[in-house]
């Protein structure tokens, strides 16, 4: 969890005014072309289904055909009048809406349930029809209704979702009812599976079938994640009197996992009592799954029982490799002594949540749309006009999840019925519309209105994922995980040391990313290429040894691999000295900061080689090492190279050696030729026979050397299939001849950084 | 995750020397009187089972025989010398130890598998026996071994395990081959559970059943943990060529959950190869399992594959309501390139989480033996002497645990068969013994020792569970959650807010805490009591209205309730003025901080009633309310009370009421007197059939009036039944008569804080 959460700040406006009522909100994508969604809004008992077109999408539709338009975004937000209202539909008692593309054609319908009756106990026995409209497109919305198909129906049916639920090919809509029929609370209700017939223009009606017809009662809502993970099927909570169950289809069955019983049946209450204040409602609401940092199933939200009263979050206890036990955490209970005597009488009535403060973890929004109070005889006492603690939106965010503790702010002061969340405003943030509620004979709220909250809070770019550099610490060496560059927009760069003359940094660029170059600085490529037009520098791209060529650059712009991008090392020149007497003085300063993820790696600095675990043979030797760092994948964690420093004194051989006991691809770069001559030194063929422990022995004609110019690597040293590719010895080792480090006799030492690169990856 | 972790400091000790070989280590609490463990060594080819008496215990149990010892625990643990060692068994080549109380003596056993072979492809088949030792108390520990007992055997016997893995009430002990026998590693390995009879010591063998004989071959490696929850049996994860399985009893059988594959087989690698360098390893040959924060199953550490190369942790992917995904990454790839042919030959043994830097989240250790190299003909080449990086023990702290990215210490540097963790120190950190390797004609390292790595870097005091005081923002409001005051040690406060003359804070007691007070503080418990010997204070301990009690307190030293400890509201006078002329003149001063949780509160002051929801019947009237606290618990966030604070100018009505709105217990305390003679008015009966809505204009002989003085309460007002229960009414309201807060006439204005408890609760 974020240590610093962010304060919620929300501005909002009424975007429908002049409603008769209120039930419905549901985000709308009018097509998959539009940046921004809209709004569906509905009311039970005016029968009319309104698409609330967003003022930021109807102008970018326009300015597409209209380039001259100057509108700004902000302009047409702010603009009350600019939510142009289309009437689409109009039904008896129309409940729940789903909008979803029925026709691919990348405009979406419409799915509505209606013929719902004036309310739950008196539910029309032949209603309960299910409808889609066609959307027309944009040309078409003046034009009056959407066209009408025909899905199915089952009395009192109240919500309706799409998805893919059993199968991924041929959409799926859950319809579920609110009782079993008239009267009928306590009959287990159909839960019904509607899936689209291949001509959903000319069908009838959908086939069907039933999930579930033994389990629940009084389902009041029916909320659909991904619950079997980001590539799994569809599934569902299921908010009834049971509690809240998770709903889903595995092994070719539905399987039903029951998370909480929600607010317990209390002693007294009757299954099959209706009237009012007799208090038949318990189980759960509504429900919503909550993300915490890298697990999506954090926390559960729940509003318990149906229209109710009791703020709810459910986190994870007792837990072991299957987590299946949740404890309950009352937030709140809302509502006056009479609503919370829990008749179904509100004031809660819908859960969703969010990451609205953009840190990653999911905050949670509570509807409640006011204090629904019923006097001695059980007659609604009229609601009260003005904003009350019952009335509202409320905002949670989690502090300290495993103890359940939130904090809370009240977000909005208005009635509310239901949430749609979107990128209303097109800023990358998470809004919301609110519909006040107002039903007739049940809740009505004097002038119940549409509310847009645009979030003023959220940082306007969202996380990455991932950073495309990430590093740590690794037994007292850098550590620098890359993202692969192909998933990346822009270039990064991480400082990791300066030795001698130059700063060292290493850098990922995206495909075609623009590498530009300064005169004097080198340009060593760990991974992908880079190009300035004439020729591509690959990290092994140099010929075989004795070959050298440069890493040195112009006052130029390369480019990244087109189809790579690029992973680089630049050694920019410092302006120190360039040449030194002694391994001691040579400048080194530590600039690898992990102080950020807290921690510290200790200063690097050069050690006789002497000192080292493996440098016994050297002692005495003017031969210094400094290493280093490790530089591989993030997602797999597969080593692109790692480098090293060394230096040499006047005239001293490093030592002899084929890397029998290493598996990588070493080059060298030199950042100092301080003994004028020095560089790789390879043995001739005539002495490959010379016994192991004479090599260091041998006079410097057994030799072809090669001496390293500033900034200059040398071709690889090993042996190469007549492919190119690296000959693998004993134990995958790579093969190399014998070689050395031979330092001239300037008067300076030596300087340079070696790169060990990972034979397993095709550079 | 924690933000800053801290960088793993141990300062070592060789506790055993002299060592003719060293394979096994394991902790050893002698005793349950022991306040620190031992450990118990052996060695395969010594065969010598050795207890290492940790020199605090034995300090400390002579101490409890002679009090007069002056040695302090540091000067015991600093000194080699004093780790005495006894020799308790000696066996043909034993492998695994496991150290379990098999008597309920409170004294700890040994379980000891020996008669192993030399190696597992050459081990003795009439071998492999499960053997106990059972321990005589300190004072048979110089008479020599420890009596043995039989258990049962199977050749190549290899690890055992104790606990109680399909019920709670007989101990079992977990036995699993490495293979199923000579030169035989392609037949799956019976995991046999052998159960202890009634009659321990004198049983010739132990009742046992198969509990898998199918699935597992090449088991290298046992670990026990609750992963079916912290109140679930003990569970297994199997580390075998078949990579990491979580083996466990449920619904009456063994199932077997595989977490990963490990190390994939390679192509090549054949089952029924045995000669060294043909690479038939691949699988898993450790694991453990890492918590962070709340999740105790966060990720999987492993080893793979037998005698491993490969570092790697698992983490969650593809999360849903059931976790079932774990991604692979591997962190690092070990040893010589011989030894990276997965031959079996190292240089990993061993994995092991804990939480050793004490910020609630799991790190985990790997044991490196060593560089067992070998020549072209497959012989060994000794190990080299001295440090080298495939030898030693690696320390990794998870860094973004979602990505895999971990930091990594290297925090010894000797070869490390097998790590021992426990509170060697006694200083409340997780220390570690590890032991050498050296089994002949294996890898023998030269000198095998027993190294003491003592925790330098924790915080001694161990994070608790939950803070006694949580606080968090409430819709504008502080929210203060308690813990049970029965759980916590000593008293904690947390300051509220500065009204008038007092700074008040709330402070929680455990039972019988002292609770120090000054002369002229208010206290008022808001849970539990407090006592100053004459009589007790409780919240509703004030007899009901008319009477009154003071909240005033001199110089004395109260205890707290010796059953329920006490959470209560201290009042401290701040020498601020003490009358005021109006609302807006009171020193208000916010000082409740939940800046360390990243939250703030916008500051409180004072409202004018007038414009709260429920005000617009006082316009004008100078009446003002500043809201306020809640105070619940936070195990099951009941409810205790909330507070607010009012001010009432000269002469106001502050309006009369019934609560019939509310349910709640309400009390008010006076803070300022300043219209002299302002307090709670009652209706008197005579007037109880006046219409509400003339209620107000009734004059004020209507009423009984209380005048309250400084820091006085009154008696709660609501109705009580003959147990002195409040009396409920329609919709569960506390039922009140008609009562208002009426201001004198003083020239200045009445300050007071109400404090609305809740009914349901017992206080």
């Amino acid at each position: 969890m974020s240590p610093k959460p962010l304060v919620p700040s929300f501005s909002s406006s009424i975007i429908e005014d002049n409603r008769s009522d209120g039930y419905w909100v549901e985000t709308f994508h009018f097509s998959k072309e539009d940046r921004v969604p809209g709004v569906i809004t509905s009311g039970l008992v005016s029968g009319v289904i309104e698409f609330l077109d967003n003022p930021i999408a109807s102008a970018e539709f326009q300015k597409s055909h209209n380039p001259k338009s100057t509108q700004t975004n902000e302009s047409l937000l702010s603009s009350f009048a600019a939510w142009n209202k289309y009437e689409i539909g109009k039904f008896h008692s129309p409940v729940a809406v789903v909008a979803v593309d029925i026709t691919k054609s990348g405009l979406t319908d419409i799915v509505i349930c209606h013929d719902y009756g004036p309310f739950m106990l008196e539910c029309d026995m032949k209603g309960g029809h299910i409808t889609w409209l066609e959307n027309p497109g944009r040309e078409g919305l003046d034009k009056g209704h959407w066209k009408e198909r025909y899905i199915g129906r089952w009395p009192a049916m109240h919500r309706i979702k799409a998805g893919f639920f059993t199968q991924k090919s041929f959409l799926e809509i859950i319809a579920a009812s609110v009782v079993y029929g008239e009267h009928d609370k306590t009959t287990p209700i159909p839960i019904i599976r509607f899936q689209a017939p291949e001509k959903v223009l000319e069908a009838t009606e959908w086939p069907h079938d039933i999930i579930d017809d033994r389990s629940f009662t009084v389902i009041h809502e029916i909320t659909v994640k991904k619950l079997s993970g980001p590539n799994g099927l569809d599934s569902m909570i299921i908010s009834s009197r049971e509690g809240a169950t998770w709903l889903y289809y595995e092994d070719n069955e539905w399987k039903r996992d029951l998370i909480t019983i929600g607010e317990p049946r209390a002693p007294g209450q009757s299954k099959i009592s209706e009237s009012p204040g007799s208090g038949d409602h318990w189980g759960t609401g509504c429900a919503d799954v909550g993300r915490i940092g890298d697990d999506p199933v954090a926390y559960i939200a729940t509003l318990d029982p149906f229209h109710g009263t009791t703020a709810c979050v459910y986190t994870k206890a007792d837990r072991g490799l299957k987590e299946k036990k949740w404890k309950r955490h009352i937030l709140d209970v809302y509502g006056t002594p009479n609503q919370q005597m829990k008749t179904g009488d509100g004031p809660g009535h819908y859960i969703v949540c969010a990451d609205f403060d953009g840190d990653g973890d999911d905050e949670f929004l509570l509807s409640l749309f006011g204090s629904l109070d019923r006097d001695e005889k059980g007659e609604s006492i009229p609601p009260n006009t003005g904003p009350n603690p019952n009335k509202g939106i409320m905002y949670y965010k989690a502090i300290d999840l495993k103890n359940g503790v939130f904090a809370k702010w009240k977000i909005a002061e208005e009635s509310s019925a239901r949430i749609a969340i979107g990128g209303f405003s097109g800023t990358g943030r998470i809004d919301l519309v609110s519909m006040a509620y107002n039903v007739a004979r049940y809740y009505e709220e004097p002038h119940p209105v549409v509310t847009i909250h645009t979030n003023e809070f959220a940082p306007k770019v969202p996380q990455q994922t991932a950073a495309p550099i990430t590093s740590t610490v690794w037994d007292g060496e850098g550590m620098v995980y890359f993202v692969d560059p192909v998933t990346i927009q822009s270039s990064h760069s991480l400082p990791l040391i300066e030795v001698a003359n130059y700063a060292i940094s290493v850098e990922i660029h995206p495909k075609k990313g623009k590498v530009p170059v300064l005169n004097g600085e080198g340009v060593k490529v760990l991974y992908g290429s880079i190009s300035d037009g004439s020729g591509a520098r690959n990290p092994l791209g140099t010929a075989p040894f004795p070959a050298a060529s440069t890493t040195l650059t112009k006052d130029s712009s390369m480019e990244a691999d087109p189809e790579k991008g690029a992973i680089l090392l630049r050694l920019r020149p410092i302006h120190q000295k360039t040449f030194w007497h002694g391994a001691g003085e040579v400048h080194v300063k530590n600039i690898f900061d992990v102080g950020q993820i807290g921690l510290q790696l200790k200063p690097l600095h050069f050690i006789k080689v002497e000192n080292l675990w493996w440098g016994g043979k050297f002692k005495g030797v003017d031969f210094y090492n400094m290493s280093g760092f490790y530089f591989r994948f993030l997602e797999d964690k597969t080593p692109i190279a790692h480098i090293q420093f060394w230096t040499a004194g006047p005239g001293v051989n490093c030592g002899v050696h084929n890397h029998s006991g290493d598996i990588f691809q070493e080059i060298h770069i030199c950042l100092s030729p301080g003994t004028e001559t020095g560089g790789m030194s390879r043995l001739k063929d005539a002495y490959v026979d010379t016994p192991p422990d004479q090599l260091n022995g041998l006079p410097q004609k057994a030799f072809d050397h090669l001496p390293l110019q500033l900034l200059y690597e040398h071709g690889g040293l090993w042996y190469r299939d007549s492919y190119g590719n690296a000959v693998r010895g004993r134990d995958n080792v790579v093969s190399y001849p014998w070689h050395k480090w031979q330092a001239g006799n300037g008067s300076n030492i030596d300087i340079w950084m070696a790169l060990e690169f990972n034979p397993a990856l095709k550079l």
